[in-house]
């Protein structure tokens, strides 16, 4: 099977709220956009970082949360239906002979496009390893990420599962692999691995993991991994020192690694430009990096007086949006709009256009 | 009784949405900011000029109106206390020996401040005027604006009253001064005229003029001011053409001129700076003018790339209160809190620290 190539008039790297803002923008000149991110949802930091506490300094949302702030944003956006393609890491760009750029993600998808507008914050989210290199070998085939595309149902029928991790996602995890949707056979074992016997999460989900712990379904370990045991190129064990003091070793023939996610530049870095204080710089006219045709708003860019707000990013993404126009239509005269009394924009925002009084 | 003289560290002119922000970032920095507009109302052109209209560009907000965006953003810098002081026209600003900044309003207060922004949008919104130059000479004793001074309870009696203008505040003159208040003397007529018998408003107050017109108390008259009649320097009449095309004249011992409010760029051009399509030129690192501590937000600045936006204005204030710090407090080290986990920031917004979790 070929790998999807997707051509496009504006792709937007990061799915945080500037790049959510910016497909707002991109709409009002009538541009589609392509949003790619390595998370498998919106909001970036304000998702990832604190979904539910306030912020206060949205201007005219005297308060808000960092996931309400995200669902207000993909409702502002809706109607420009801008096409989402989740936990995928843009991995390369590079110019074509024909001037367009094209991008590489890790899922293999190509996208060709005439603009490229890098919203990439502090960096892509990518999940926290345990520090135990060895393990690295086995990742995808033993040692599973959040998303990982290789399970299925059933992988680990009979076998020892071991997850990392103490909050809502890891303790999900474990009682997931406890009970197998379907009629997939079950594990043999089930442990959650975490430094303290404490976990966060919904009291619903605390509760199942109370349920399933007295049952015996779930075995909860507080320890710390230290090691593993490999045989054969198989990962056999993972060795651990228990908040006792005690060294012992748990079977493992998967494990699932829940330790959060964290921000990482990875490749940004690589794509031909020179950072500054690992930002990306840009002009204040249009936000355009010194690369023809890619622009960079929000966190990942840098200029004189920049701060890294929101509404910074907000701003840049709309001039951005103007400095886009000369690649994506060339030939097309840009000129600033209202919201409040275009009928064009009212169209395309799927509104009705009131009578003048 | 001497001349009010009020000494600040920032003053912003003009109320609308991006003078009303700045208080809010200059507020996250501990200043406390004066706030003088020629208006007698927060809001600017959001609610001068489409208070009702929907608007769609608020980054976060889907829909809102001028008005509702007006009184998010009074909700959210309520915490910092601004003092308003409205329906003043600044109309001097001056260097003092001190290197501070010397204000003077048309109400004759004083200000001296040590930073100055200027979120003065398209000029200080001022009352329409009739295209008839010799009513000038009679203003403030005997054809008023709104918000006159002079004008106290019982100025009316026994006098003929015209009222100029056909949207809800000149309904509104015209049937506050056919039913003066408490036990104020009537006037001996009121006229209401406008081009077209057709007036905006609320219907309550539709309802009000109808019946005040059935009971004689309300004359409509269809018709176009053309000039006016005096004697011994007073103003005796008004005359008119009708919408049936006829010369007449109207007795007026007061008149009263509601034709809306347009916004007069005014005193603004002559503060010594060179402006550039009729805007104040600033850089793009904290908004200064090329005026040291005089900043410049909002529609009333310049810069390569402006657009004349909302969210533009937001952004600009944010820096722009960076800048006038090193006005007000230069030995203070200021950086950048973030509002959803600054204990500090939370204190001055009067909201609880949530505890870490
Ligand atoms: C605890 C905390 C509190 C904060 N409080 C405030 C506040 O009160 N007010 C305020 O204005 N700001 C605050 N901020 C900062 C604010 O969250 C950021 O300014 C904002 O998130 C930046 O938005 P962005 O869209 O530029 O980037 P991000 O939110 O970082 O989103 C970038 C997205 O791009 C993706 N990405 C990056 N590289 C790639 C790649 N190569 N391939 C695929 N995807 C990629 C990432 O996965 C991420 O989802 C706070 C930040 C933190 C951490
Ligand atoms: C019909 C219409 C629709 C619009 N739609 C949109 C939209 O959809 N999205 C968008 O982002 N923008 C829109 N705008 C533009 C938006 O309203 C302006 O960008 C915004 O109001 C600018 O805010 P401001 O605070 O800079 O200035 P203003 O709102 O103009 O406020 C400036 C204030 O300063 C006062 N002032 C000025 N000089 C003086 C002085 N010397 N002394 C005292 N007071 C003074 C004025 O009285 C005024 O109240 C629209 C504008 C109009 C007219």
């Amino acid at each position: 099977m070929a790998a999807p190539v997707i051509e496009a008039d504006a792709v937007v790297i990061g799915a945080g709220p500037v790049g959510l803002f910016q497909v707002f923008q991109l709409g009002l000149h009538e541009v589609q956009a392509h949003v790619i991110d390595a998370l498998p949802y919106a909001g970036g930091q304000c998702m990832e970082l604190y979904a539910d506490k306030p912020i206060y300094d949205i201007p005219g949302t005297p308060v808000t949360t960092g996931r309400g702030l995200t669902q207000s944003l993909l409702q502002q956006i809706a109607p420009f239906q801008a096409q989402m393609h989740f936990s995928q890491l843009v991995e390369s760009v590079n110019r074509l002979d024909d001037g367009r750029l094209c991008l590489v993600t890790d899922a293999g998808t190509t996208f060709i496009t005439k603009a490229l507008i890098v919203a990439a914050g502090v960096g892509a989210f990518v999940p926290r390893k345990p520090a135990i290199p060895a393990l690295e070998a086995f990742e995808g085939r033993q040692v599973h990420y959040l998303h990982d595309r290789a399970l299925a149902d059933g992988s680990f029928a009979d076998s020892h599962v071991v997850v990392l991790g103490g909050d809502e996602s890891a303790v999900v995890a474990a009682l997931e692999a406890a009970q197998p949707s379907g009629n997939a056979r079950g594990p043999a074992s089930v442990t959650l691995i975490h430094r303290r016997d404490v976990f966060a999460g919904e009291p619903d989900t605390l509760q199942l993991l109370e349920s399933a712990r007295a049952a015996g379904k779930v075995r909860v370990l507080a320890a710390q991994v230290t090691g593993c045991v490999t045989a054969s190129d198989q990962l056999k064990a993972l060795q651990v020192l228990t908040a006792e003091g005690t060294e012992t070793s748990v079977t493992a023939d998967h494990v699932l690694v829940r330790l959060g996610m964290s921000p990482k530049m990875g490749p940004i870095a690589e794509w031909g430009w020179t950072l500054e204080r690992k930002q990306v710089p840009v002009n204040t006219e249009n936000f355009q990096s010194e690369i023809p045709g890619i622009f960079a708003v929000g966190d990942i860019n840098f200029y004189p007086g920049k701060r890294k707000l929101i509404l910074s990013g907000f701003h840049e993404a709309t001039l951005a949006a103007f400095g886009a126009m000369a690649f994506i239509s060339p030939e097309k005269k840009v000129h600033l709009q209202y919201t409040t009394t275009s009928p064009r924009l009212h169209q395309l925002l799927g509104v009705g256009t009131q009578e003048k009084s």
